[in-house]
Formats: C-alpha cells, structure tokens, sequence
C-alpha cells in the first residue's frame, strides 16, 4: 500500500538496495557503496527477473514523493547478461513519477569500460580514431565498443568468431544507426596484425589470463599509439602491458593495465552511487557512466 | 553463553532483527524499519519455527538487562499464518526478563487493519455500529472483524464459504467470549445485498483486483455511512471507491481506499517500530497495533 | 581490478564482513560486532571454501592500502571444524600487503577457551598447575588444552574415548613440541576421578546438559583448587556448580560456571572485533584471542 505523503522534515538516510544475481551479493559493490556515501545497505543475492518485483515495490512504496531519491537500486553480479535482464524487468515496475534510481554495474562492466574509453580520450580524438577492441564480445568489450561507436570512433569488434562479432555490430548499429563498426576475426596472430592494421587503440576486454596480442604483433601495429589491457591476471592480454601500466609509453606507445584503469574505475563507480541519490529517475547504464566519467575528468 | 553484566555506559545502537518468512526479507518492511529509527538492521529471508530459534538467543543473550530494549524483532513476510506460527515459536524461546520486543507485521495485515478501523471511528461510534467484513476470512479481514469485534461492533464476518466464515467467528469468540460476530456466506449479489442490511460500515479486504461489492449493490445498503476498500489495484473491491479516497463522500457514505488508508496505516507502523525499542518485552499484534494507532490519532 | 590509491583524506566507515557457515549468519554475532564497533556489518551465510574467494577479494580489493585496517573480516558458525577450514580458504586469498584482518570466533570457541584459562589464571598459576579438560576432544575443550599447554600447564585431554584424546594431545605437541599434555580415558566415575587426581584445575567443556563430572566425584579431588564449567544448561557439566558461579568457593574449590565466564567471554570477544581494525594483517585465533583477554585483565 502506498504513502501519500510528501518530503518529510527531516531528510532519511539514503538506502541502496544492492540486487545481485549471484547467491552471496558482491562485497565489492557492497564497500564500494559504503564509501560512496549509502547510509544503508541492503543486500540481496539470487535476484532474478522472477522474484524482483516486491523488492523494487518495497523501494517505490515506503517514502513519499519528496524522498524517493534518497532510495535507489544498484544491479550486480558475475553474469553481466543476467544483470541486463534484471535491469529490465527492474524498469518495468516503476510507472509515472513511482520509481527510483538505478545503476547497472554487473561485473564492473559498465565503469570498467567507461574507465578504459575515458583513459583513450586522455590521448587520442576518439571521432578520428580507429579502435580495435579485443574480446569485443565479452561483456566489457561489447560496451567498450558500443562507447568508443558512439564517441565517433571507427570500431573494429574482435572475436575469435566471426559470427558473433558481427552480431554485437548489428546489436550496436541497432542502437546507433550511424555507428561504424566492422566486424573482425582473430583466430590466428595473422588475423590479429590484420585486425590491427591502421588501428590507433586496442583495447583488450579478454578473460583473466590469455593473452589475445602477443608483444611481437602489437610491435608491428604501426599507427597503434595507445593500448589498454582490461586483465590483471598474468598472463595479461597484452603482451609486454603490465598491470600497473598507467600511461607508460612502451616501443612508442601509451600503454595501461587493468591497475592502472582501476583508479578511475572506482572514482566513476563511486560517483556513479553518489549521483543515484540526486534524482529519482535515474537509469546509469553504460553511456550514462560513461558520461560520468567524462564529467569527473573535466 | 550470556553476559551476566548491567547496563551500559554508553547506549548501544538501535538493532532490529528482521525475520522473514519469505526467501528474500521484504524491502518495504526494511525502509520503514530505517525509517523509524532502527539504526542497525539485520535481516534474514527464510525463517521458519524450526530454523529461528538460535536467531532468537543471539538477540536475548548479547546485551545486558539495561540494553536490551535496543534490540528488537521484527516478525514479516507475506504469508501471514507463517508469520503467526513464527511469531509463537519467538515467543517461546523468551524466559523471564531475557526478551526483546517483538512486532508481527506480516504482508502489513496488522498495521493495515488498524489502520481500517482507526478510519472507520472517526467517522462511527463503533460500539454502536454494525460492520460487514468482506473477506473477513483472509489475513487483514480476520484481523479487522476482530478489531471492530473488540471494540464492541456488531461485526458480520463475509466470506464466500460459509464454513470458513463461521470459523473465523469461533476463533474471535474464542479470544473475546463477549464479542458478537455472525457469519455471512455472499456467494452471490444478493447474499451480498443481505450482510450488509443494516450495516453502517463495510470494509473490503480481498485479493487485488477482485471486486466484492459491486456499485449497483453498494448503493442499495441504505444505512451504509462508511465504506472502506483496501485494495488498491483495479478492479478495486468497492465498487465506484478510488484507491485515492479519503473520507470523500460518495452517494452520501464516507469513502476510504487502498492509498487513502494508506497514509494511516505507515504512521502507525513506523510508531510500531519505535515503540518496540521503549521496553525488552513487548509484543506488538492487532490489538496492539491498534492502540497505538489510537494513541497517535489522539 | 584493485585500486591503486592511498588513505582518503577522510575515515572510511568500519566494514565487518561476517562469513557464517551456517544458512543464517548469527545474530549473537552481529550482536556484538555492532556493540564493539563496527559501524557496518555485511552478513553472509553458507559460506564454504569453494565460495568464499570472491567475497574475500572484495574485501581486499576495495580499498586502498591507508584504509585497509577499516575492513574485516569475522569467520563464524556453529560449526568449529567448517570454521577453521573457512579460515584456512581465507588466508589463502591474501598476498603480499594485499590483505584485511580476520578473527575465527565460531561457536564463541576462541572466546569462550580464553575467557576459561583467564578465570584459571586468576587463582593459580598455570606453570605449576596440572589441568584436566572433560571433553577435551571438543572444539572448546581441544583449545582450552592447547591454550593451557601454552602456558606451560600439564594438560591432561579427557574424553570417553582414548584414541580421540590421543589425536588431540598429538595434534597439541605438533604446534608446541615441548607440551606436556596426556590422554585420559573418562569412560567411568572412576576413570573420571583417575583423570583428575593430583589435578589443581578441571574445565568442562562438554554439549549442554550433560553431566561430566558428578559432584561426588568432585569432592574426592583433595588437590582441585579451581572448576570451571562451559555448559550453562542444566543438568551442567560439574554438579554442584552453578551457571552464576563467578569465583564462588564450594568446599574449598574456586568454581565457575557457564554464565560466570560469559562476561569475560563477551569482553574478549567485543576487544577482538576492535582489535581487528587497528591493522590489516592480523589473523586471531585462538591464542591471539587469549592474549588479548590477557591484555584487558592487566
């Protein structure tokens, strides 16, 4: 049942509502939230898209018009698709004016991509660039990708299969008709050079410890001028990357590690929280945290 | 093992201990928890009888006598008889002055029957009136006849079976050997027409969506004065009633819905909450519930 | 990916991570890790080795290495053994500085031994002492023995079956080689009474209401200066002695029972969360957790 009433007196304590899809809820978001202000946590683990809706009600029902942006939902976990589905059906219980904030982070793959995007705009033109994002179909180079597209770069999504390169393009052209993506396998360290070929950044989304570019072959990239690797697992994806890399120039290029993103992945996952409780409506999902990114970097 | 010392120098937080009978903890119960004060909360899905008790020691043997009122239970979840039968068990594992306070509130039948009836005397004087509970089977009815019972009503208790209505009338005659409730079968339009002869108030606590008493019948009830529909999503349960009334006057009967109880209904149980850290040994059930709620109306 | 900065300029709020091993993390717990100071509490349940990594990670990974002491993490649940192994998983997803403190409390062991030999100390001294511990093979009793041989005691394990007291007595001298503990057999009052002859010191350290050493038995042991009893449920583990006991002379022996040792007990325990957030490598185990109660008698 809902309270009509309207902004109390004194202002509430701002709760965060952490949904996760995996059976014990993330103590990484769980701390990360803590330091970003949320007075109160409550957390949930084994949320889906079938048993979300009273706990999203519970947020819409309890506080009055004028304190609902002190409530909002964070949406995490392992399984970033799982979390895309639970954004979703999230979204659908709000209607009108009943709703509140909500940041999707699965896996840190929102602010892990906005950070390596934002660490590229440090040295390049993104609208000139050609960007080749290895492992483009994992969760974080998908949206790596459909960032770096929509900042006007020439996108070349990398897979070892080609089939599902080109079905992350179409799901990015999808989304942003003038994007220009291209679709590129990299079965073979030849078909990797290629892929690189003419390329100004690579941006390496693969699974902790495989390398996807070999030192030899990211030496021969010769327009390539900045390189970040999203793994901190050795072996990292890149050869010759180390993790704590942060703008280290090697053989002529500036180079990142999956440390050396880490920095300004916190401060925009931090903020991202932070600016939950601004508004009541909020849905940061990756341009969003993105965007904040950039804001944070001004 | 128990701490055999006094009370603190320093008070210690507020904690209450969220017990839900459902997998995840409700979310609505844990706002309004942190809304009315309870500065520590600690929640746990899926409590049953037989898993509660060591939830219970941990509660009763950490603080001393002098600080024990800063803990409390909190008993929710939306299958209310799960909650009676946990509330019962909590019970039992008190001894002697090693308690806290306990309030059941399961699917809000408690605050929300108070709340019904704390509308239905501002308007009636209940020891004069007759009052139809529609649905006076479920978990909010039961509580509502039993209430208006208590306060010397003539309650008519209005189900489609009659069996189930005459069993509810044995347990309330069973607590209250004085109370006058009869059973009232409304299988049909007229039988409906027939419980509320008479009766100045009518309250509809059914299912959601489901209508008990439709507009055509609710205008033949001549002697209605007031009508209160506690459920809030179309087609509402009193025909012709908006989920936004409050005591509006329609067809000349005072008309309160879902949304309109509403506002009642989360003062009374934020009060509730409060309440329970005044004193280690109360227990907070309808009637309870209702007296505080006549206290704040006060 | 871990973040590379420093302390923050401001106090990060003190996180206690509390992995139970049971499906409800308990509350006595939270209880006193509220009332010891830790200003937010994040509560998992079923915590097992092959989950426990990223819950770990989170923990390490959040926070720069200035702020690593302001999180924690408490190892609890009814179940010793699973707790020791949790702990064992723990440490293991430490490196190098990258790491948080950690207390092992399951079931209270690690407190309730301490706060046992701490009573002892009081009235003897443990070097010269000769100390029998009835259910010797249990999770208290096997770290009752193992803290007394520390502190140079001999140490006699009792239990009804040899081969078990053998086992813990090897698994003592395979920490410290110069203990001098023996296995005693209690299968009989008159085992019993061998068991304690000569003995200035006796803890009981059996499961609730079970007699382990009858009071006749007990006043036979001309040299028993001090008795400590663990089980606060009737009938207790040493008849004649009352779970109030605190120092209470029965003929001519200082005896303790469950509730007696609680207090201290409670202090160690809540000193023990404290102590966890003054640095970020501790790991308090048992003889940590003794020392500590050694520290607040001074």
């Amino acid at each position: 049942m809902a309270e009509g009433h309207g902004a109390s007196p004194m202002s509430k304590p701002k709760i965060l509502i952490q949904l996760d899809t995996d059976p014990h809820p993330s103590t990484f978001d769980a701390v990360v939230a803590v330091d970003a202000g949320a007075e109160r946590l409550l957390q949930y683990g084994g949320v889906t898209p079938d048993n979300v809706e009273g706990l999203v009600h519970g947020a819409m029902f309890t506080r009055g018009p004028g304190d609902l942006h002190q409530t909002a939902i964070f949406v995490g976990g392992s399984n970033v698709e799982a979390g895309e589905r639970l954004l979703a059906r999230v979204k659908k219980c709000f209607f009108g004016p009943m709703r509140v904030s909500v940041l999707l982070d699965a896996n840190g793959a929102n602010t892990t991509a906005a950070a390596a995007v934002l660490a590229a705009a440090k040295h390049l033109h993104l609208k000139e660039a050609t960007a080749t994002v290895l492992a483009g179909t994992g969760p974080v180079g998908q949206r790596a990708a459909r960032l770096l597209a929509g900042k006007g770069a020439k996108v070349r999504v990398a897979s070892r299969t080609q089939a599902k390169a080109e079905a992350v393009c179409a799901a990015i052209r999808a989304r942003q008709p003038s994007a220009e993506v291209t679709a590129a396998q990299i079965a073979s360290p030849d078909e990797t050079a290629a892929a690189l070929a003419g390329a100004s950044l690579v941006i390496s989304a693969g699974a902790a410890g495989v390398e996807l570019l070999p030192e030899s072959v990211r030496t021969q990239a010769k327009e390539l001028r900045v390189a970040i690797d999203l793994n901190a697992v050795p072996p990292v994806g890149i050869g010759g990357v180390q993790p704590q890399d942060k703008a280290v120039e090697r053989d002529g290029v500036v180079c990142y590690g999956a440390l050396g993103v880490g920095g300004t992945k916190m401060k925009i996952h931090r903020a991202a929280i932070e600016r939950l409780f601004q508004k009541n409506d909020l849905v940061l999902d990756a341009e969003e945290v993105l965007a904040l990114g950039e804001e944070l970097a001004r």
